[in-house]
C-alpha cells in the first residue's frame, strides 16, 4: 500500500490530501512538497480509511492532543470515551491513549469506530501492561504490541528510543530525574540488564511495521525536563541529538516522524528549545507538551501550559498536547480534559494569529466587528465555548438599549465605551 | 511633606523603604536610585499612614492589580468588598475601584480602612457619577474629585489626558473605535465642546494635587486597542507620544508616573508594544492590561491575558492588570475574581523566573524537590492555591506507597515515573 511520502513521490496524490490541503488553505503542491520533504505529517492509518486525518507541521494551523486513559486506580472505559467526546467538543484535533490498566484494545476500538479522530499511543505501556516489573519486557513480546496496535488502526505512536544508555547518569544530576513514563520503563530495562534501548536497537524493526502501516512516529522525549531547573540540560539535549539521527533514518524509510518535546521549561528558553528540536532534527514536526512556563501552578497547570504552548507555537512548535488542571494531582475528569482543550486552544490560535494566518485574522476580526456591533448571536458562535458564553453573558437590556438594538453587558452598562463612541453616539443624545 | 521623590533627592530615606528594599530584596541604594530615575514608583499616598506600600518597576517583582467596583446594574458595595478580600487573598498587590454607581467614596473608605493595599481609581468616573451626560463635565468639577480621592488616601489614578483632540479621526479608521470608559468620556466631551481635553490642558493642576499627597499618576491608554486587529496603529501611538511628553512633566514636578497599556495586541505586537511605551515614557513603569493575545476567548480571556501578560512581563512590563473570565460578558463574580489574579499571577511568575529573579528560582525549586520527594504538604503550602491543590489531589496509598511513604497521585499510581526512577527504585523490587 506504501506511505503518503511514497505515493507523492510516485506523484500520486490521495484523495484525502485535497480535503487536507483545502482545510488547511494551502496549495495541493505546497502539501506534497512540504509532506514530501518531512516538515508536515498527516497522521493517518492507511488501514483507517474513515478517519479524518488531519496535517501537522509547516504550513498547517497548529494542532491540539488530548490524552485520556484509564489508571489502575480508576478503569472506566465508558468513562474515558465520555472525557475524548468532551475534547473533540472542545476542539481538540487528535487524542492519544494512554491507559495503563485494563485492556485498552477495546477502548481504542470504540475511539476508531466512533471518533473518527487521528489516535495516538504509546505502546510500551500495553507491553508491560500484566508484567511484575518493566525489566520483564522483551523486544519481541514490544514489537508484537506495535504491530497489533497499527494493524488495529492507530495513526501515531510515541516511540522512546532516542533515550540511550548512556544518558543515564546525566539524569542523576537532575533535581528530577525521568518524568516520563516510557522514559521510566526503559531506564529500569536498561539498568537491570545493562543493555541498549531496545527501542534503539530494533528501531529497524519499529520502521518496518509503521511503514507498513503509514503509522507515524513521534519520537518521545523520555529525558523531557520535569522541572524548570532541568529544562536545556544535558540530559534533554542529549536525547534530541540522538531524535535527529533517528529522524533521518525514518526519512530514508519513508516514514513519517514528528519530534516530541519538553515538558517544564522557563519563558526565557522556550525560543531556544523550539529552535534547537527544529534544526537537529531537520525541521521534523514538533510536538510539545505545555510546556509550563513555572512548576507550582498545579491546580491551574492548564493556564502554565497555555503560556508555554502558546510562545512554543509561535517559535514553531506545531502540535500542543494538552494539559489540564488536574495534571501532578489526579487523572482529568471530564470538565478538566474540556478547560485543557480550551485553554490549548487560546495558545495555538494565539500562535496562529501571530504569525498572520489569514483565517485566524478574519476570525478575530468578525468577532470584533461582532463586539463593535452588540451583535450578541455572532459572538457567542464564534467563541471557544458557547455554553460558557451563554452562562455569563448578562446583557443590559433597558429603554435606550432597546431602541438602538445595542444591549451593553453589565460590565459597564450604559457606560459602555463602544456605544458611547460608536454610530448612534452622537444621536442618541 | 514632599513626596517620596524629593525626600530620596534630600538624601531622607522614609522607614518604609528599607521594608521594600527588604521584600524586594535589592539594597537600599539600588532602590533609591530606581524611585529617582522614575524607573521604580512607590504606590503610596503619603495621608495613607497605615498603608503597605508597594514598589512597580525595574528590579521589583512583577505586580498584579485587580478590579472592583459597582455598575449602574449591580451596586452592592459589601459584595464589591468580598471580591476585594478574594482578590487579596488570591495573591493581588494592588486593587483599583472602578464603580460606576452609588457613592463610591463609602467603599473607598472600607478598602483603605479594613484591607491595607494600595487603591487606584479612575477620578473620571467619580466625576461623571450623576451626570446627564459626559460633556457636563467641567474641569472644576474634575479637579475637586482628584483632590478629595487623593485627600481620602487614594495612591495612584488613572489620568487619561494623553488622548488629545487631534486623535479622534485616526480613531475612526478603527474596527473598534475607542473601548477605555475613560477615553470615551473624553472623546465625548471634546467633540462637544470642540475643545482640547481638559485632563491634558489642565495637567498642571492635576500634578499640584499629585505632588501633595504623593499620588502616583497613572496615564491612562484611552486609545489602547480594544480589538488585536487595532493593535499598534496610529491613535494607540498618537497618544503614546503624549504620554512621554507628560512623563517628562511629571518628573519634573518630582511627581511619580506610570504608564497605561494595552489592551488587545497579537503575540508578535507584545515585545514593540513594551518596547516602544518604555523608550517613549522614559523607562516609567509600564502597566498592561492583558494584553489579550485573541479576540475571541470571552469566557477564557483570563488565560488569553496570561499568556499576554507573561510575554509583555518578560519583555519588561512591570505591573500587569488582571483580566477575569467575565470580561466582554459582565460584572464578575467573586470566583472570577479570583480565577483573574491567579491567571495572572502565573504571568508575572512565569516572567519573574524567566527573569532570573532568585526568590522565583528558588520557589520553582522547593516545589520541584517536594514533588520529588512526594512531600505533598510542602506542594500544597508553595501552590497558587492550597485550596484547589486539596480538592484536586488523590494521593493513592497502597501497601508500597506507604512501606515507602512515596504515596503517587492517581494519574500514574504505582506507574508514576518519579516513583520508578527514585532513590527507591532498586531497593523496592
Amino acid at each position: 500500500m506504501g506511505t503518503i511520502i511514497e505515493c507523492l513521490k510516485n506523484g500520486n496524490v490521495p484523495e484525502f490530501l485535497d480535503t487536507l490541503a483545502e482545510q488547511e488553505r494551502i496549495d495541493m503542491e505546497t502539501m506534497a512538497k512540504e509532506v514530501i520533504s518531512g516538515r508536515m505529517v498527516v497522521l493517518r492509518n492507511n488501514r483507517n480509511t474513515a478517519l479524518d486525518p488531519i496535517a501537522v507541521g509547516n504550513g498547517a494551523r497548529i494542532k491540539i492532543n488530548a490524552n485520556v486513559g484509564a489508571s489502575p486506580v480508576q478503569c472506566d472505559f465508558g468513562y474515558e470515551m465520555d472525557k475524548l467526546k468532551a475534547a473533540k467538543c472542545a476542539g481538540a484535533d487528535a487524542v492519544m491513549d494512554l491507559s495503563i490498566s485494563g485492556e485498552p484494545e477495546f477502548l481504542r476500538r470504540r475511539i476508531i469506530e466512533e471518533l473518527n479522530m487521528p489516535l495516538g499511543t504509546v505502546p510500551i505501556y500495553e507491553a508491560a501492561l500484566g508484567l511484575k516489573r518493566p525489566e520483564e519486557l522483551t523486544p519481541e513480546s514490544y514489537l508484537k504490541v506495535v504491530e497489533r496496535q497499527a494493524a488495529q488502526g492507530v495513526d501515531f505512536m510515541t516511540i522512546h528510543s532516542g533515550f540511550l544508555k548512556k544518558h543515564i547518569e546525566l539524569t542523576e544530576k537532575r533535581v528530577i530525574g525521568v518524568v516520563s513514563r516510557g522514559g521510566a520503563i526503559m531506564a529500569r530495562w536498561m539498568k537491570y540488564h545493562g543493555k541498549e534501548n531496545f527501542l534503539y536497537d530494533r528501531f529497524d524493526d519499529i520502521l518496518s511495521i509503521a511503514h507498513e502501516y503509514d503509522v507515524t512516529l513521534s519520537l518521545g522525549d523520555g529525558l523531557r525536563p520535569g522541572c524548570t531547573a532541568d529544562a536545556s540540560d544535558a540530559a534533554q539535549f542529549g536525547e534530541l541529538e540522538v531524535l535527529g539521527e533517528l529522524t533521518e533514518r525514518c526519512r530514508s524509510a519513508d516514514v513519517q516522524v514528528m519530534i516530541e518535546g519538553p515538558g517544564h521549561v522557563p519563558l526565557n528558553l522556550i525560543e531556544e528549545n523550539v529552535r534547537k528540536a527544529k534544526k537537529i532534527c531537520h525541521e521534523a514536526p514538533f510536538y510539545v507538551l505545555g510546556p509550563l512556563v513555572m512548576d507550582y501552578a498545579a491546580g491551574y497547570d492548564h493556564i502554565a501550559g497555555a503560556v508555554g504552548g502558546a510562545l512554543a507555537a509561535y517559535f514553531g512548535a506545531d502540535f500542543l498536547c494538552y494539559v489540564t488542571p488536574a495534571e501532578h494531582l489526579r487523572l482529568p475528569s471530564i470538565s478538566d480534559v474540556k478547560e485543557g482543550v480550551i485553554a490549548s486552544k487560546i495558545a495555538a490560535c494565539a500562535a496562529d494569529l501571530a504569525k498572520r494566518r489569514p483565517d485566524e485574522i478574519q476570525k478575530n476580526l468578525e468577532m470584533s466587528i461582532a463586539r463593535k456591533n452588540f451583535d450578541w448571536e455572532t459572538q457567542k458562535r464564534l467563541s471557544l465555548d458557547a455554553e460558557k458564553f451563554d452562562e455569563y453573558l448578562e446583557k443590559v437590556v433597558s429603554e435606550n438599549s432597546e431602541a438602538d438594538g445595542e444591549a451593553p453587558c453589565s460590565m459597564c452598562g450604559e457606560w459602555c465605551a463602544v456605544k458611547r463612541t460608536g454610530k448612534n453616539s452622537v444621536s442618541d443624545n
